[in-house]
């Protein structure tokens, strides 16, 4: 076996070296390099503008249809419940009932504390989770995602809108909240029609990361206010301003009752999650824990009337369904651009919470999600929850672990989840009159904790530095600066790493495996080992003007500095450049341009200059530039080893 | 010989295949994939900094040297003219002096225009090319370069400046335009400083070859004023206004002296241009053409005194050396961030053009060129000219060419172009009284046209629609809208294109070619076989946060589509996914994170995920990740043809 490789690799004997000079490549049936058949050019603009925004080709199968059944199949890609409802049996709603009443007694707390974040009064949370979910049943393709406000949104939209207007019980306050909450939408559906998904795509994992896990420390700090009782507290969100007004309170200020209330059950919260987290059986535990936790406080502030002793309570919630809000947008005037920009921001990051979800449970079920359809049905859901008094809701990473751990099967488990919610507006609202603020916090605290997740950055550390980095960076600004500048850090960041990547690809040495006819990295392969008298690099990305010049640059310091090596080290001078250009996708006329300054520079010092392996479209561009004659046909051939065996000494 | 090849694609025959399951791959001496020696963050770090900032290695000819030793080298690097001086001899300066003399000729002329462009009195044109090149020729490291006053900067300048101060007479006016200078030179020498050169790149070659041609398009109807003696005309430099501005004074105000004398001396020297372009030989009829010109167009004008019948006439130049302008500038007030983004945008273009220009020529000649250095040069030869009543100065296409064809060695034959020019201001710029301003609109046209380069855009439609679009755009943004926008669109272009390159790289199929164990793009090679039961995917990019997603996606639809396929035409239905990854350079996070997905979602469909050749630093996070073990180290193999012949049927 050995044997009969190392022959292949030593091939280039006088008589394959003849045929070969005239095939310009030694292999049999002389494979020769083939240019594709030329395309035209609106062939290529539709590829390549498939490719950007059609991938995952979706008009596949509207293919060869009659029109009725195209209208259908229309009907069923708006609205994918028309589809899996044809299925839906007992058994997936036995599944989707228990987990939609465990997200409801979940959210339903969650969404009075959240409202809060956003400075809105505590029905408008449970409103939001009333429409929201049942829009989105309609039109969503996830099956897990729970749909509801969340806090990183809530919080980012409360130091938004109170920026804008200060005097966050103002009624105009609310319009805005509405407004933002409408752009959200328009975005969200937007960036879905106009099929630009993949823009969400630029903020990197990392980035999010670090921001989240600030958000989760900027709103567990807030916390402390209803935790400790405090009555004037400052309206900023950096960690500092938050510490001064949490200390400078200590001695007058903190009510002991609220804390004694508030921290007993943060840490029943608390102990419930840890559970939770070692018997994933027992989630349940934790999930109801909010509920429990309400409902006692609630109960023993009513009987002890502990709001008398300055326990803050929620005081009042409105009764009843959505009211509409149509009328209370701004759709002119001062704060139209306001609202608009505010929508921009809370729609992009509400998208990349529910799209990161929703990707991470459809690859654990393995269902395919198209993202831009996902965006119009979360951007549709929250228009119309603009119109219906809620505001920006998304995917909430905690209750959707929920709704799955408890055997969700669809979305139906977002319809159960709504009407629960609905008929708390209807009946039991008034009983959280006496529910003390400090709970609300806890369970706050208890819900973003889980947004910090350490292991995620060790891993961050472990693998990818740079990506660490951003983690860190996108952390600090949140907590030191504010939510706004930490998502500009994040992005910021996220596209320095970009622009690395497109400026400063990798040119690597390769080297012969013994034995083989497989040429691999010298550095990664020690044992590989080099041709006399020829030098041989791998260019690992496409020629653009972006490093066209740096690539060209590169490989000539690869030569020079072998030259020095090799004069060093009896070998013979190096005559021929054998660039391996397999990864190179494509080039442009800058990579063009560099690949003939390339060719004279070597013609200079006399090397020879040959290609290995390009692609079609890199041939197709040779070939129409001239290139190919410049260089000489048979400098171009299949593989490395044809060219080693044609040219090697 | 085929049967020697064809024996090794087969391999895996039960021996080989027992011994391979354990090793992992069925090369002989079993070369494994190997994860290179672990770095340490700092070693890490340390490496991609070098990259990318100090990819060309500055400090290696510092190294183990004496402090003495190391000190003087620094001087040379700063001062390259210390180095070169020694190696001077006669022979090279007789080149140095005739091609110094020729493009004097040619540069007194257009300095003259060039001001003019730039709404500066025209002796700011000739201290320009005065103190400019001398500071250079000590400082650059090209050979061939023509320093000087070009055109498509002097018209930025004109226009931005104009924008700012539109009374152009003012004295403020032209204070601003030493700030813009002394901006451009920070710019420039900021961007060598901090190694930042590669920014430059971002502004595509495509890009730069419409922006020219616009700009030329621009220049040329500008002098349509000069050259038929039109009194008032528009500020505008877009084609429409000017258009109506030319036809608005048709029966009046069109001076048939004037155009007698433009036309008659355009033809003259469009002649010349035509000439040389044919007789390269005859370069120095075109060179030496516009001092002609302008003297027999001034004895005309003298003689005749065809001024007194409203032939426009430069009228004025100062006598005299540069004035000190150190206390022109605004380092103060209102006009200090005018000036700053002037400069800022003036000195990008500047050096672009510059840079662009050394390349070329370092290439003919091959000799290296420091871009970074460079850009030191330049920037402190600006701030030197802001200093001495100059304005933006650098490399001239049209100029360098001269010099390089007049047989220029160093960059002495810009000292001798700058003495020249010396003199000139010292002794003749009275002469240039006469001087009838619709010669110098014939020079200027004469000059731009070369930037109209039709043969670089005819390469851009047959090689890349996209740059050929880019081009478009950035040539009718100068001409129907304004330099700026112009440039706008061109850098924006350039963007849109870099996003597309990360968001959408290549995943290709592979086939075996018949006889070999060589895989290739089976829609490049129709030959190229598929195995049963396998699918072969090669993915061309490092897998980021900004195409992770896409990636993983775009391979499932492979498998999806294929397995449609295969079902149809009796073949095996897919068991095993290969990954080539020898072109993946680089995985972050989000791209592991799409890996550990993708495998999941093929476990669903149980389909085995190998992979094939993962380059070093992709290894070392695999592992760093645990992905190795998830996947299964013996599912990782040096190359495709180890994992078929492993695996394979």
């Amino acid at each position: 076996m050995s044997q009969r490789i190392s022959d292949e690799a030593v091939a280039g004997e006088p008589r394959s070296e003849h045929s070969s000079r005239r095939y310009g490549n030694v292999l049999p049936h002389n494979h020769k390099v083939e240019a594709p058949p030329k395309k035209t050019l609106f062939e290529d603009i539709k590829q390549s503008v498939k490719e950007v925004f059609f991938s995952d080709n979706p008009a596949k199968e509207f293919k060869d249809k009659t029109i009725g059944r195209k209208f259908v199949l229309g009907l069923e890609s708006v609205f994918p419940i028309l589809n899996w409802a044809k299925g839906y049996n007992f058994k997936s709603f036995r599944g989707d009932f228990i987990s939609g009443l465990t997200i409801a007694s979940l959210c339903i707390p969650q969404d009075i504390a959240y409202a809060k974040l956003a400075n809105l009064d505590p029905q408008y949370g449970l409103y939001t989770s009333f429409v929201a979910p049942l829009v989105y049943a309609f039109m969503g393709s996830s099956r897990d995602i729970a749909i509801g406000p969340v806090a990183v949104v809530s919080l980012l939209l409360g130091t938004m809108l109170s920026n804008e207007i200060a005097d966050i019980h103002s009624h105009d306050y609310l319009r805005l909240a509405f407004t933002a909450t409408f752009f959200a939408g328009i975005t969200q559906i937007g960036l879905g029609v106009l099929r630009l998904g993949f823009l969400i795509d630029f903020l990197s994992h990392a980035a999010i990361v670090g921001f989240m896990a600030g958000a989760a420390v900027t709103i567990a700090l807030q916390q402390l206010k209803g935790l400790l009782g405090i009555v004037n507290f400052t309206k900023k969100t950096d960690i500092v301003s938050v510490m001064r007004s949490v200390w400078g309170t200590v001695h007058h200020g903190w009510n002991w009752e609220t804390i004694v209330i508030g921290v007993s059950f943060l840490t029943y919260l608390l102990v419930t999650k840890y559970i939770a987290k070692k018997r994933k059986k027992l989630f349940w535990v934790a999930a109801i824990a909010p509920m429990i936790s309400v409902i006692l406080s609630t109960l023993f502030v009513y009987i002890t009337r502990a709001d008398k002793k300055g326990v803050a309570i929620v005081k009042h919630i409105k009764k009843g369904v959505n009211p509409a809000s149509a009328s209370e947008i701004f759709f002119s005037g001062k704060y139209l651009g306001a609202g608009a920009r505010i929508g921009l921001i809370a729609g992009l990051i509400a998208l990349t919470e529910a799209v990161a979800i929703g990707r991470t449970f459809a690859a654990m079920k393995d269902y395919p999600l198209d993202g831009n359809k996902e965006m119009v049905a979360l951007g549709t859901m929250n228009i119309v929850g603009s119109l219906t008094s809620c505001y920006v809701a998304t995917g909430s990473f905690s209750r959707t672990a929920v709704n799955y751990m408890a055997g969700c099967k669809t979305a139906v488990s977002n319809i159960v989840m709504s009407i629960v919610v609905l008929l708390t507006l209807l009946v039991i609202t008034p009983l959280f009159k006496y529910t003390p603020n400090a709970v609300l916090a806890a369970i706050i605290i208890t819900a973003v904790i889980g947004l910090i997740d350490i292991e995620a950055v060790i891993l961050l550390w472990k693998i990818d530095k740079f990506d660490f980095v951003a983690c860190l960076g996108a952390f600090f600004g949140v907590i030191f600066k504010s939510v706004e500048i930490g998502l500009l850090i994040a992005v910021i960041i996220s596209f320095a790493k970009i622009l690395l990547q497109v400026t400063r690809p990798r040119t690597i040495v390769l080297g012969k495996l013994q034995g083989t006819s497989v040429y691999r990295n010298i550095h990664q392969y020690p044992k590989a080992s080099q041709i006399p008298g020829m030098l041989i690099i791998r260019v690992d990305s496409a020629i653009y003007f972006s490093n066209s010049n740096y690539i060209k640059e590169r490989i000539l310091r690869w030569v020079t500095d072998e030259d020095v090596q090799r004069t060093g080290s009896e070998m013979p001078r190096i005559q021929y450049l054998i660039i391996e250009m397999s990864p190179v996708t494509d080039i442009d006329t800058s990579g063009i341009h560099a690949l003939v300054e390339l060719f004279k520079s070597l013609q200079k010092r006399d090397i020879q200059l040959l290609l290995a392996n390009p692609g079609p479209i890199v041939m197709e561009k040779l070939s129409a530039s001239n290139l190919t004659h410049l260089i000489g046909e048979h400098k171009i051939f299949l593989s490395v080893a044809d060219a080693v065996a044609t040219f090697g000494a």
